[in-house]
């Protein structure tokens, strides 16, 4: 085990180290509730697989995250809701672990706030820049 | 075909009525260039199977979404990014046919802005969720 997964604190819950208000667990992922929640219901769904950003998570480790979501959004009742999954401190990932954000939006006070900084659309760049992006696919 | 999906215009820039700088394409997913781009590289992940909101979709068509997600984040070289799939008018959904924005943070000012309105911890009425919504996964 590196020394990042051993000090990592959902390394850490999945392997029960650390309690937590379980919601689903299968060999693969578990899902929990946020204990700093943005709304009622705002919930975690984790790959067990230890990754720092969603690049590290092979694709047979994220198979069940968006299914496990729906069971979330089912069972939690949620009408209106954000997905979120954040990469990298500037865009406010707080823990080095993959997870993935169920937050209900039951109003505009509560839940995730959405800026949005839309930029000028620039047709030309556009399809140079899908151009690059697409030769890499 | 419904008249919902005959009006959606992600339905008809999969049939290619309407143009887009279109990335990837399976059977079951296209990838294309946000054109209200938030920061460069911004770019959508939708099934190809209409639903309006995450629930909506089946899972044998949501597979391919994060790996063609992966791929996206790869072929733009993005470091720092969210993963962002918003469910109904106040939690920002403007289009009614299920997306997920790869979104690059370059800096502070480019790229998704992101509250964080975190309620109170409070851990009894947590822990009595947890069993509510357990009980119905």
């Amino acid at each position: 085990m590196s020394s990042k997964m051993a000090a990592c604190i959902f390394c850490k819950i999945i392997k029960g180290e650390i309690p937590c208000f379980k919601l689903f667990e299968s060999d693969k992922t578990l899902a929990f509730l946020d204990i700093n929640p943005l709304s009622r219901g705002h919930a975690l769904v984790i790959p067990k697989f230890h990754g720092a950003k969603l690049e590290d998570i092979p694709d047979e480790h994220l198979g069940e995250i968006l299914p496990v979501v729906k069971k979330l959004i089912s069972a939690t009742g949620a009408v209106d809701y954000n997905i979120l999954q954040n990469n990298g401190r500037i865009a406010h990932q707080q823990v080095d672990h993959v997870h993935f954000h169920m937050i209900p939006k039951p109003d505009t006070e509560q839940g995730l706030g959405v800026g949005w900084p839309q930029q000028k659309t620039e047709m030309d760049a556009l399809k140079a820049l899908s151009e690059e992006i697409k030769a890499k696919m």
